[in-house]
């Protein structure tokens, strides 16, 4: 493996997630637009909602009057004062989401005018706030064929919206007439407001027919009680809300560019609104590298997105992962050469995994212990065979969630 | 249909093209290696086959004792002096490969050390050139089967080699002892000459190991004759051979780059071997597109390469035309971009156009007429969706074949 290249990756990992921490985002937010109400409600929702209200909490102190966090599993980082903390599934949602979410309702119940609702809301929101006339073992049924379809987050979302008693502007409402405010760390390429999950306080711009082209598009099956739901139009305008965008993928780019630029890299920026599948964007990165290695150039190509993956086996890896560990035979051989990419969350899939980094020596490496690449894609198992060469990137829970950095580094 | 975009993008391809012509370069290449000796053999095989030919004949003249001319039908251009002409099929081989084959091998029987035997190729070379202890029929299956499992052409001409009696380096072998000086227009991603029409004159460097990976890897049907052949070696060193490149994808890039820069385009070059699936390609393609449009900057991305379609349908197309309509829902509603993909030789897939033409209507103009894209790109029918939104492009037979260009217009 090439330490200098290694180093310098991880050099560029470390820089872009800590640029787009939530805390500092929402401290700047905050400070930019200051919040002041006769009664102040928090309700901090996603990966990053511990975060993001630790620091909601560092301004406005004694302020709140009641705050609710809503959280993945494992994703809280202890107590706040003032603070009730709910963890609950992801991405599939279960009975403490709901229940989590109820407790948001309640929350929010006989409000003034002269309250306000403030709303935190970061990436593993549309999961992480739900509550449905379906039960939670139907939404699950409905999001896991949504997961498995191929569908993009925005398909999704239309769908999910419509079986939601939360998404799709439902829960603004609920909250009128106080004032909501949302700050937003956006995990939806392009920031599309009403997509970032699924618009809790944002008048809808999906419609029905959407959400029943993608049932029939993809074939999903459904009760008829969730397709009489996904009949029911959501609201398309609201009282008195207003939006901030604190962090996006545009500025986890950003950052990263920035690093590599320092380090010495001539930058490219492709792309911060990558959606193709993992392994076909993984040869695509390759085929740049391979190009430009004998230039004589040090260039760092920066992309950011958030690919799918196609599943076709049962392995275990993440979309990082596999775009990594697909680019490794395009590089094969080459010197100076690496690939990699990670989940700005630093957790890829359903693993402790950010992502995956590759270079010249990878195939060779994995060839040696009898491991086939093109098997492992095959089985969708990136992470075995990435653990195996030293080539699994942990960051550990990063407490943000601005979608997916993948970088080529010519040395 | 933005009119400057699409003038600029015609330009392009224009350049491009015609900076690639078989004719100049092959003349270019005799001039700085000039052939000399008692009788010149000239066998030219490939769909820019007859173009090299008249080259060679305009520099060679009367020293010339015997030329054969072996192409794809329709790409003959009239008689040329000393020269048969044989047309053939392509990409499947059919009886008058074989039988322009067999009389390729009677001109280099009973040669001397002082003959030179002047071998003139381009792309369709694999195809065009072909003989074979299988019977045609089986040959087309095994082709067929090769060209529809998504394997690469490096793949494919593993197996090629084996089930063939002139490549691989054996045709060369035939020809001894006379010289052999080869020019090549390459089609070769990465230009490993013994490749390139799978290398009738150039010792292989594959294995008999990597053939039969591909048939299980692929699961391919073989009769016992055809897995006996894919045992025997080819042939790994031979006598004397010189062997010079006269053009190829890298010099295609580099004029659609030249020419864009000319237009007023700030240039970024991307690849020169792009090889995954090409409606992954459009997608990625797309998203550079739309994080750049914003910029204020007239760029253009230049890719050159040759991707794979994944047959799902059964609609009439081509590579160029699939990336090209896949890359247009990304782009949708998008001022001043633009994105086409051509193939240099002028036809793409078994349709008789170049490639693909799209832009911010592309979409739209489609959907009023009732097509959705994602069925077309299911069908494989991006030919006929293109021709209904004029985005088609039509160059005819071009005589050249470096490999396909794609172009993303920011203007």
């Amino acid at each position: 493996m090439n330490s200098q290249l290694y180093q310098d990756a991880n050099s560029i990992i470390d820089h872009a997630i800590e640029s787009s921490r939530p805390g500092n985002a929402v401290i700047r937010c905050l400070k930019e637009a200051p919040v002041s109400a006769e009664r102040i409600i928090v309700i901090s929702v996603g990966k990053a909602a511990w975060s993001m209200a630790e620091a909601a909490y560092s301004i406005l102190g004694s302020q709140i009057s009641r705050g609710l966090i809503l959280t993945k599993y494992g994703h809280s980082q202890g107590p706040l004062p003032g603070f009730d903390i709910v963890e609950a599934g992801h991405p599939i949602p279960d009975e403490n989401t709901f229940a989590g979410t109820r407790q948001a309702m309640a929350m929010v119940e006989n409000l003034t005018p002269e309250d306000t609702v403030l709303f935190l809301l970061s990436g593993g929101g549309s999961a992480l706030f739900e509550l449905s006339e379906l039960s939670v073992q139907e939404l699950q049924d409905i999001n896991a064929q949504l997961l498995r379809c191929g569908a993009d987050i925005q398909q999704i979302n239309s769908v999910r919206k419509r079986i939601s008693q939360v998404k799709g502007g439902r829960f603004a409402e609920k909250c009128a007439p106080a004032k909501v405010i949302g700050i937003i760390l956006s995990d939806v390429i392009g920031n599309r407001l009403d997509m970032i999950a699924s618009g809790p306080f944002l008048p809808d711009t999906s419609t029905c027919e959407q959400a029943l082209e993608v049932v029939e598009n993809y074939d999903l099956q459904l009760s008829e009680k969730a397709a009489r739901l996904l009949r029911m139009e959501t609201p398309k305008s609201l009282g008195e809300t207003e939006c901030h965008v604190c962090g996006d993928i545009r500025q986890l780019c950003g950052a990263a560019l920035e690093k590599s630029k320092e380090l010495g890299y001539e930058t490219i920026f492709l792309t911060d609104c990558l959606t193709c599948q993992a392994k076909e964007a993984g040869a695509f990165l390759a085929s740049i590298a391979r190009t430009h290695v004998g230039d004589g150039r040090k260039m760092a190509f920066v992309a950011g997105g958030e690919t799918v993956v196609r599943l076709t086996g049962s392995g275990l890896g993440g979309r990082n992962q596999e775009l990594a560990l697909a680019a490794a035979p395009g590089i094969s051989g080459l010197p100076n050469t690496a690939i990699f990419s990670i989940g700005s969350d630093g957790t890829d899939g359903p693993t402790d995994a950010a992502g995956g980094y590759v270079d010249g020596d990878t195939e060779e490496v994995l060839k040696a212990q009898g491991i086939r690449i093109a098997d492992v894609l095959q089985e969708n198992d990136s992470y075995h065979a990435l653990l195996r060469c030293g080539g699994l990137i942990r960051t550990g829970a990063t407490g943000t969630n601005v979608n997916d950095l993948s970088v080529v580094l010519i040395g």
